[in-house]
């Protein structure tokens, strides 16, 4: 996402990887439908997306009701229109948003490298990568950040949408990072034969017990890593994570 | 399948759901071109397919071979090819391979309709239904023989070829049996929510200690289950059921 003072720009993700296109978007009602669209996507990515809206949309009332209905299931959207509405320099903070964000992911990448064996077959599903956040991403910024451990990664093609396949392995082949895709279901017959060492997956939102929300399918994944005894961290970063009460309302551990 | 004395005709399943077209097939190698480009798939429907080939073949070592080599990872092809090579009467014996196979399937449906609960919600994999056998099916056999019980099918759609959307689903409604169709990565999610009561998969081998060979994808839907509590029974008819020594050799139990 690219931010021009009088518009943003989002790679359009519903075309990737054939095409490589860029939609420019003036007023908060176009963030709003690419935010509907799917032209972006990610929860981080849709904050940052809302926070240009609402500049573009000089902070009128009807830029916060449309970028609200955009995605009414995304936390960090109403995170972010909750700061734009206490901003005093708009602009100053939809960057402020965009560059923390971007800072976030790259602290929480090396963060989480450490926990990265070297030559790491790392598991991923769906897309926490650059293009679902400001930049550098959550678990594709664990990636980032080790990759120089020579690491390789196995990204689960993530139906029905299929980020994995189209956006993760995208990424990866854009970083120069070998890349295996499989579809989802194949997940639990490779760790079965010890070709998966890590897995590190995104989460829309993690609970102050642990619990965290995201993709269906993430799940899955989750479960059957507990069974062969592999890792498998959630990345989220704040402001959304650990700031929820979890499903089952458990105590904060 | 049809049987029609000088030819035996396939229902295209590379078509379904959208076209319902038979193929007929009228030489050894016709048939073996069927089966290696998956107009007919499925472990005993190959089994089935290959019997008929041998008798438009003339019993030849042509046929024989040409046959062989259309499917080598399927244990039943070469199964029915050994009997045909001993039988005196070939038309005979192949009309008997298919309607054992359909007796059977009815046979194991009404053993495995017994153990299948009243409005149970019955998730499936991939395909074992009639179109995957001589008819009636296997996994999909229980479910029709527990048809008046109520019950509603859980259909995953079984990447990357789809053979739960295109064919599963396709059966259940043909039957009247209601189905809903999923991606492989909600199996998880659905048992988590307690909207499963039980898991029926085909199996292409059974092995002498009760490990199965089926499909991928068969194993994450198996561990799922069972980190859920959910019964997850194999059906497979003999004769290639417990006859095979196990991947990890343990002894039978």
């Amino acid at each position: 996402m690219r931010w021009k003072g009088d518009r943003v720009e989002f790679l359009d993700q519903r075309l990737l990887p054939d095409q490589t296109v860029y939609v420019a978007c003036r007023t908060a009602a176009e963030v709003a439908a690419a935010i509907r669209d799917m032209v972006v996507r990610g929860a981080p990515a849709i904050g940052c997306a809302a926070a240009f809206g609402v500049v573009l949309g000089k902070k009128t009332k009807e830029a916060f009701d449309v970028l609200a209905a955009s995605r009414p299931t995304a936390v960090n959207l109403f995170w972010a229109l909750e700061r734009m509405r206490g901003a005093e320099d708009a602009a100053a903070e939809a960057v402020a948003i965009y560059e923390e964000d971007i800072a976030a992911n790259k602290a929480m990448g090396d963060h989480g490298a450490k926990l990265v064996p070297e030559k790491a077959r790392v598991m991923t599903y769906c897309n926490a990568g650059a293009l679902a956040t400001g930049g550098y991403g959550t678990a594709l910024g664990v990636v980032r950040s080790a990759k120089r451990k020579s690491i390789s990664v196995i990204a689960c093609e993530t139906r029905p949408y299929l980020q994995g396949a189209r956006l993760t392995a995208w990424e990866c082949v854009q970083e120069g990072i070998p890349v295996t895709l499989i579809t989802d279901n194949m997940a639990g017959h490779l760790m079965s034969r010890g070709e998966v060492d890590l897995v590190v997956v995104g989460a829309d939102r993690i609970a102050a017990n642990g619990d965290t929300a995201n993709k269906i399918g993430t799940y899955m994944v989750a479960t059957l890593a507990r069974r062969h005894g592999l890792p498998a961290p959630s990345t989220c970063r704040s402001p959304t994570a650990r700031r929820s009460p979890s499903r089952s309302a458990r105590p904060a551990k």
